[in-house]
């Protein structure tokens, strides 16, 4: 059992309160167990210069954490001047995997402007950002759509990230704390869309490393949690649900026996 | 009347919820009607390099904003890479105003570390922020105290701020929101202790001038402001309210007389 | 008596030295007696982005002191790559004040650049800036008429500020010098039009605090010193002072006396 | 067939050229294809001050691109002022790739700068690099150990990586060039270690997603590719290479095997 | 003799191998002894803000060295974000040298972006850039001439650069080495047409001083090894090199002469 | 005859102005023509970290422009964030040429800080910022002597800088203004020390070159007006003066001869 109570397989309580702050679009405040983010989702009406006029838009993000959502204080990036790469890595991440699942045509020449800004820290900023901006991003294009600025929902399939891990004692676990995080000899992100495929995977064994089969026990978690992610999302989204397909619970079973036959077949 | 429906002398509803943040040794959020600030305290055991050795310690604010805290997205000044002058005339103010009510020789060699994150702006955020980072303070260093690593509480009066202006129509109005801080002539931010004094007073007329007969009135409506500002702090301070005296409701017409007399001597 | 001989009410010897830079199109060398600060006001024929197109014009200041103007050696801010938070503040002061007594549209769409550059420093350096800047400024519109280049004088009256201060063992005093702004427990600086209007007012209490009657006592002193210097202005002006109405001595008593009526009728 | 002619589970022509640059304890100029790069070992006789006192090493990387190694020139980031995001992210893998296989108390209280520059680039870039600075490094400390200033070889594993990705046409395919690597709807670059454990998965659908199958099916291309990326290593290690556990080839089809047992059992 | 065997007249071997780099439209590597730069020369079809409308082009530069193309590692430029002064003189050098033998009109509205990369340094980095960037340079525009895109092969002159100095016991010593240069009183480099006309000399006495007979005989020693490297630019050409009058020999041995001669007088 | 009516050989009116900056231990204000620079020497009592503990000083400058020292405003280095390469290149200039006549032992640990700070620029800035330097340097370190901290006078030499120049129609001139400058085909910077010897030579052809006998010629016409200026330097240093060899007259004229030989025997 988790330091925690959980079982290995067992997400932290999540919840997703819509309509944060009243000037974005979109906002959320999103938590899993003591990780809060804010996420909003703000509309400009023009594009970057390496895609104006070509009649699509743009979705970019970007990250931050309160100086104290940490145990320790860190020292403010506008105070140094600049991003750590910490940072950089992570909305880069925000950015692309939430253009995976949205029609950038169907927005038009604007930007959606993701902002992620953590207020409390316990591990899995990352991934609670994702799950967050995705439905801030939402519900700011469902006002779009209402408001008839565009024609169609541009977004198609849902989106959402969990991390997973391996603990020395637990073997596999899923959304690690912070404690967790610390100890892990691993640590993956993984981000899915509604229709069970991945749009991101990352993992990392620093001082370490994992096999084939641990991997797989990993991706098995990710998708449990993932889907229940998912549902959660739906829950919030109110009238915006109505524009997606509903999420598919991943049969990983069946998936890997297939992929055992494909084996088979190229020897 | 005001646009919202306030008399000229009335504070917006301030609300102020402690352990806001659980990192933080001391945090709140403020709010002033829809302007909303985390404010967290942090203990750092040691000093700014032009103080080492001096047996005092020191305080330091950092002030920022969320991008979309405000009507319009702001760039986020870490990704420009400096602050703006605006920030830095904010943090500044908040940190020597905090220093101005605590014995610094009592904390000892420690930073305290003030942070000011608006969530949501309406006008009023930096009023706001020294009123809720007070809270944050006492309730850190009452922390402190109680683990004994500080013998002598350091805070010895209430501290507390509140912005007025000159609206054209209506003449001195309290707390300005940001539609009457965008029309105002005159904007002032007063900043005043628990027994009546004043610790910064910033009159600027954009574009405007104001007599002294126009300062007198809106320092009249900041007194009054204030005033009900520390009752509120009082209110949430809990145990830590004991180390302090209560604030001082300020005569103002009496001192009014004083100065007048003043000048009559003077002749 | 002060450490310098002079009356609580009495400036240090004011000299300002005009065409002192032969490029720009107006230029002053002003001093408040060791500080002497080189004022220069550039017209450039075009306004910052958010002003294109709206026939109105800017004024913009920025402010410096060089490394040696000051007892110890600073480091360079192009050194450092980076302005403090001091020289920010003071750059943004005196753009503000300026820009308060001037008809922007009657400049068009040009910006004035005030360039404040400290070369020797004895505390007051933001108010010998104002003041010194406003005659550059002046000469420069003046210099723009004579062109027929603009078709209204576009100032419309005097604008000059002093610093006051609380001093231990005198009370308020007028203009201090280095020496009395290291000790002052409070430092005021004030900036008026020759109407006898305030622009800014910004009093600050580092480590201490004053009452309103300090307050006024200061206001008086800095209306009697601000007088004067718009006296000093007056005779250096020479034809450009024709387009100004003469500075107004403040009945500060009758003023004051005002305010009480004001408070009573309140009651 | 590919548009290079090459097979799907195919490298291009892998070249490593040892001792390259004179002055730096280690050096190479690695070539996958057309993409060449320079990597150098430095060993620095100290560690950041996060680690120092605790009688172990570091390991850092950087890495940039000569503005003209790519088909448009790029502007140089040391002229930005600012490392990209990109640059950041692929820095951080390569240190934490490297770290993974050195015992970091072995190389006691010091740091081994790898600084992997590209000076021609065609896709594969930091595959290339995080291959070549293993050489590079473990030629370094061969030179340390041979100069007995350490007791005994800190590396125990090899270490190499490569790229796979999804092509919309050929399916899954190894080593992609940059003309592949424009049109893959996925790209994964994965690291592995020469006992075959993955240290680093990073994939990655940019408007795209892929399912696990077509995960497995790229994973057991790079296992293959990895693979003959060590026979080059060892081939040019020489006498280093009698430090290392020869590379064990992986089992792919066992593995999964084994993979869909575990998932039997837990059914 | 100095301490590699040369006569204190005699260049490193010097060594220029063309199309170095297959990307830009010019490129060589270019060595003088141990060290070895990439100079590559990237044409732009565009001009720098200040030129637009002109009808003309614009040269300009950027130098570079590798993290450890140098015996001690430097911090990269990029990583401390800002460009030191000794890059910013030796890009501003090699850019003016170039532009001087350059019919910048021929070329029309186009940047040639030089980038010198030094990849190893042993003395003389700024006068092999110099030298190598000229032949770069000119397989780019001789290229563009083949392509149409220019009508008349816009430089008529050939240029070449050296580093000359004073050793104490060998006097004037030409083309120094890392070790020579760290020694040498005087630092000088030079830069002459084929013409035998001079475009820069910089001489520099760290420390130390010269005399105008330490002058003359350095001049006399840059005319004679800058002749050699015209020669060396003249065989790897090829056809481009038919757009060029051949280089002149300086008749340094009369022009000596009459140095002689002063110095007698001066005995 | 030159525009402004001087000969080719003729230098402005060099005026120097001593003790102007109350605050520095050396301060002049130096003027060449309408070229005006404050030269400050501050003595601070450690060394740069390269220099700990090695028992001997440095000597290092910085130098600025006023924005409106020039005809048109430049913006501000310190507002741009960095400095350009120009400045870069004058401050490395100026502190080299200083240190080649200071036994940097005989200051001890201690840094001479230069600042040139030019409030007005006609041409000739650097030049008059080394010539206005050495005389505050002077002054500085004879109050260190006088004051006992140091037991012997560190300057051994005068110190001088002037610009000469090629002008289409006038041929070699001396001390360029800035409408001369702008024209002028060859720009060359002299720096030579009291006993006639050089310590820089920067001469830099934009775009045009010049000859072997064009060099000499304006290098008489350097040594010339250098000496003028050893003249101007003695008269004001006072006592100071003492510390050194009276300047030294160059036979320019028996040198100048040989080369005139040189030239005959080209002809």
């Amino acid at each position: 059992m988790r330091h925690d109570g959980r079982r290995n397989d067992e997400l932290r309580t999540v919840n997703i309160e819509t309509d944060y702050i009243k000037h974005p679009e979109g906002s959320v405040l999103i938590s899993f167990g003591d990780t809060k983010v804010i996420c909003t989702a703000s509309i400009e009406d023009r594009v970057p210069p390496f895609l104006r006029g070509q009649g699509k838009g743009w979705i970019t993000a970007e990250y931050s954490m309160l100086p104290r959502a940490t145990e320790q204080r860190n020292i403010r990036e506008a105070s140094k001047g600049k991003l750590s790469g910490r940072t950089m890595e992570i909305q880069r991440l925000i950015g692309r995997a939430l253009r995976s699942v949205v029609d950038l045509t169907a927005i038009g020449e604007r930007t959606i402007w993701i902002d992620c800004d953590v207020i409390q820290a316990d591990g899995g900023t990352r991934t609670a950002s994702v799950t967050g901006a995705f439905v801030a991003m939402a519900a700011a294009l469902h006002k779009l759509l209402a408001e008839k600025r565009i024609t169609a929902y541009p977004i198609k399939k849902y989106l959402a990230a969990v991390s997973v891990g391996l603990d020395a004692n637990e073997g596999a676990i899923l959304d690690l704390n912070y404690v967790e995080d610390s100890k892990a000899a691993v640590d993956m992100n993984v981000i899915m869309t509604g229709d069970g495929e991945f749009v991101e995977l990352q993992g990392t064994g620093e001082e370490a490393t994992f096999s084939r089969r641990e991997l797989n026990e990993m991706l098995r978690l990710a998708e449990k949690g993932i889907y229940e992610l998912f549902q959660q999302q739906q829950n919030v989204l109110g009238e915006a649900a109505n524009h997606f397909d509903s999420p598919v619970k991943t049969e990983a079973d069946s998936d890997l026996q297939g992929a055992q036959e494909t084996m088979k077949n190229e020897d």
